[in-house]
């Protein structure tokens, strides 16, 4: 019986505790969705970094035409970097690309989430294929899914991108699954928010400042469930999609 | 319109950014359940202290016969202490006595909570009573609702008595009020959860283990909703039963 933990905010997370464990990292709102889009519309990989320093020193080992600088700071696009709406960014000529990309919660988190056995990206876009590869891999031990969250608080689209994971993971075999509280919460709260998941992202607190700076559309986009069969997966310091069971059947 | 923030750990309070505000620590299990009945039962004050050596030095202030040590450490009742079950206690021979209590969780939330404008203590027993103290008083400025959580981790029982008592103070005037998100999910999760909170607690992890050290009783007693009349609100380093509607009509 494998145990599924759900850590509310980034800041909860003890690194030392993730060794041998599988990580998942969600930002919904927009961070790993917009990794999900990113790899879906060709990227090559997505780096994450802590900070815009970190970005630029990251980028001096390519060559100008490998990369593209990605990312944000309280919601702010860093300057000279491309905006990490996920529309935006897929339409930013990104195909065969690395995309170093930095964010204030969603790419902090899988930095920190670095020393789990395997630690892969996932948001209400590919949870399905999240849960699908988690369900077919031979790995054991304890699934720790870390919610990025909102400047060390909850953030309510991350529980619901947990959520939607750990339906799609228990939903086969309920009893192979052991849940922790954090775990049972996050998969009542989607399920009383699955149908009108569009709504309840646009009433969320990021939600609302996102629509402020007029990010309706990623809005929207990101809260499509199960649209996506992307499974980013970190090799390195890179995250790339791993083959699904979509694409290699 | 106030609004209420909802803390799902001790950990992530900021005690700097409570003051003003107003502040309401919740430990189901079985902190605040435990000071709720004590003061029912007629103890004249409860201190909160963080540890065993902290409530001997605050007991030498006090006579022999005016006070008694209650405490536990990780769940085991501490050498010399009554036993923290909210129901052992009610019977150890409390009235009028002041209780000096230290737990690993809860007690430790109220003195990290000691910076706000004021301070209650709240439970699934007397969220009602709280609700409507806090919809009666004058204050304005924020309600921080801090679930103790079980060592720097979401506890499902703590987000239901945070619910609870948000259910209880928005369902009057629900345009008075601005949730969180994490204020949104606990009203989300209580109302999914109402209807079964005895078996609901029992299954959390909390209640898992505290039912191996025969707590099944103390449990029951601490998801019967909205029986305790009672609002305990800190006066200095103590808290003591504030009258209430039920009692002053």
């Amino acid at each position: 019986m494998r145990k599924i933990h759900v850590l509310t905010q980034k800041e909860s997370l003890n690194p030392e505790r993730l060794s041998g464990c599988t990580a998942v990292v969600i930002d919904v709102l927009y961070a790993t969705s917009t990794i999900v889009t990113a790899l879906h519309h060709g990227a090559r990989a997505v780096i994450p970094v802590l900070h815009r320093e970190d970005a630029l020193q990251t980028a001096a080992a390519y060559r100008e035409t490998e990369y593209l600088l990605c990312g944000e700071s309280g919601g702010y696009t860093l300057d000279q970097f491309v905006n990490p709406d996920p529309l935006e960014l897929a339409t930013a000529g990104i195909h065969g690309k690395t995309i170093i990309f930095s964010s204030t919660n969603g790419t902090v988190a899988l930095k920190k989430a670095a020393t789990a056995r395997t630690v892969y990206a996932s948001s209400l876009l590919n949870g399905h294929a999240v849960a699908d590869h988690i369900r077919r891999s031979s790995e054991e031990g304890s699934i720790v899914i870390i919610c990025a969250g909102s400047n060390g608080r909850f953030a309510l689209e991350d529980m619901l991108g947990a959520g939607y994971l750990i339906q799609e993971l228990t939903h086969h075999n309920p009893d192979d699954w052991q849940l922790s509280d954090g775990a049972f919460a996050a998969r009542k709260l989607f399920a009383s928010c699955a149908d009108r998941l569009s709504d309840t992202l646009l009433q969320t607190e990021t939600g609302r400042f996102l629509e402020k700076l007029g990010g309706v559309e990623g809005i929207l986009h990101a809260a499509q469930a199960g649209t996506l069969p992307v499974v980013p997966l970190m090799h390195g310091e890179a995250l790339m999609p791993e083959k699904t069971a979509n694409k290699s059947h």
